[in-house]
């Protein structure tokens, strides 16, 4: 029997995604070479690499507005420091909502001086700090768009007058955003683009090139785009499924189209978290709430065992909470489909007619 | 028709091995989750991860011997990097026998002094430099036992007093030598081990931790190591993938077993590349030839076009040279059959009757 994937990523993937690239682990196609054995020099390689590139530029309307994309790897944690490497020549604001901001945060204190210009760490991550100010000396602002582990979402991209750059890893494609907004957006593919072992990143040209210090070739996003994000190697499997998952999604109609399926599936899981006494959300201020990953716990005296049980015996798979928040975490990436929801809504309300 | 790949890698794979690969990207194991959609952290990829780790120091014969295993990402290109950061106090010397060593130089040149203690770059790096003496003060010599490009290969393990570092990444598991005289050795996983997208290193402990500089997180050796080479998202396919190959090799009879094929499938070709007055190898000294990598020019006046013609007939991919050397390398890794060769060297007869 198929689960019903709740995993925090790697994740569920389209299942029309992983025929296709099952598929071509055999034979790429009709070309008597397996996907994993053609030279990434080849025209078949070096084709799907331009595609995915840019459809990921058309899914975000960035096409033609100076923005590169690079398939990387090494995931967001890679990110963070290259992020600093290549941006950071005296200062830089973070606004820290979470395990990977503070993550970032860390990294980035090697080259320079950080301003947190907000933290929630004081309530466990559980909202978004407001009423932030970035300061204008910074040479760039970092967010964090979704917090996987804490079930908060930014809800609205702040207006600077500095580079905006945010890890978008759990997030993205799954809602319209005005993406011009931001001049760096990367992002672990292992949620909502593809499987884990390749990392996006969107950036803007003419930020880059301005650090005086060094840059080792390979965490050099100048060096990257000028060898068209085939400076090395790339890791050919995870760009080729990334690629499948973007066409699939646009498809289905693109990100608006995916966004409504994905507040569908939010509404109803909150809702229910919501209404049913023996659960209680996470997040302080609803408004707070992500839209990927639903972070809630038992109501007290509630029976866990039972509960489990149900969802366990229900084919649903990756509903445990991260340890930093315990409870319960449901990730509802935009390849899981209502019907998925809709059974673990019906656990909840079972939960609650057997207590 | 399955081609006969001589790929230089990404390159051809056990088909064994890309049938089980797919059958996982579908379904792991009757676990009701695709391999690529499961999370990291589940017991079904903790397993996978530890037999990998465990089945590296097994055909290495390194069990217990005080090495870690790390399947890291960002290919040797980011190794180069990794071991500068990590071992480079003062000074490191290294043998220069082409384009990855001098790539390798370049990157650690800004971590310190280096030391290029012979080099084969003024004959185009046709030959491995011999008699060349090793400083005793320096942090590490870094060797590359193989090279791709050039087809030349160190037949014999330099002896030394300080860490010896080898980028093993086109020959590792193809032939037996006592690694325990290798303090780090790393290796991308797309020629002999698995897909591109997952890099092998493996590390005496006792060399790390000796540097003075602060080394980011994602480039720290000692890091990957305290969480099993899982600090981050590990790209779970690639690292299936190189398991799964480990295990078609120990099914053979491991290393040694291997070796007698590749003996036999070089020796073939080689053979025909010295009779036949229509090819002359591109390695000065025979003894340096790579078994991995047989680089070749037409003889002058032969007809490349009748050549290029019967290969590619012959369902042969992948054989020619690289831009730096120009006529034709075939990579005969282990996973190509010696009949692949013979269909090579028969071509190779064809072609001098039809001449």
């Amino acid at each position: 029997m198929k689960k019903h994937n709740f995993s925090p990523g790697p994740c569920i993937l389209p299942a029309s995604v992983m025929a296709k690239a099952a598929e071509a682990v055999v034979e790429y196609n009709g070309i008597g070479l397996s996907l994993i054995e053609m030279s990434h020099r080849s025209k078949e390689f070096v084709e799907i690499m331009e595609s995915a590139r840019n459809l990921v530029l058309e899914h975000l309307g960035l096409s033609n507005k100076g923005y590169q994309v690079l398939f990387l790897q090494g995931g967001a944690s890679m990110e963070f420091l290259m992020v600093a490497y290549n941006l950071l020549q005296n200062k830089a604001a973070y606004l820290n909502t979470g395990t990977w901001s503070t993550k970032a945060i860390k990294e980035a204190k090697m080259f320079g001086e950080l301003v947190e210009v907000a933290s929630s760490k004081d309530q466990n991550f559980n909202y978004i700090p407001a009423n932030f100010e970035v300061p204008a000396d910074v040479d760039y602002f970092h967010i964090t768009s979704n917090n996987t582990i804490f079930g908060t979402q930014l809800q609205e991209i702040p207006n600077t007058t500095v580079p905006l750059v945010c890890d978008m890893s759990s997030d993205i494609f799954s809602r319209q955003m005005d993406f011009s907004k931001f001049d760096l957006i990367y992002a672990g593919a292992q949620k909502n683009m593809g499987p884990a072992g390749t990392t996006l990143v969107v950036v803007k040209e003419d930020i880059l090139g301005k650090v005086d210090r060094q840059i080792p070739s390979m965490l050099d996003y100048n060096v990257h785009i000028g060898k068209d994000s085939m400076f090395n190697t790339p890791p050919v499997f995870a760009v080729y499924v990334s690629l499948l998952t973007l066409q699939w999604l646009k498809d289905l109609g693109g990100i608006s189209e995916i966004e409504k399926i994905n507040n569908a599936k939010a509404d109803l899981l909150y809702g229910e978290i919501d209404r049913n006494p023996l659960f209680k959300g996470f997040v302080a201020n609803p408004a707070d709430r992500s839209k990927m990953n639903a972070t809630f716990n038992l109501a007290e005296n509630a029976n866990k065992g039972l509960f489990d049980q149900l969802w366990n015996e229900a084919g649903i798979n990756g509903l445990n909470g991260h340890r930093s928040v315990g409870g319960y975490r449901a990730s509802m990436y935009n390849a899981l489909s209502l019907d998925s929801v809709q059974v673990l809504v019906d656990v909840m309300k079972e939960f609650e007619q057997k207590s």
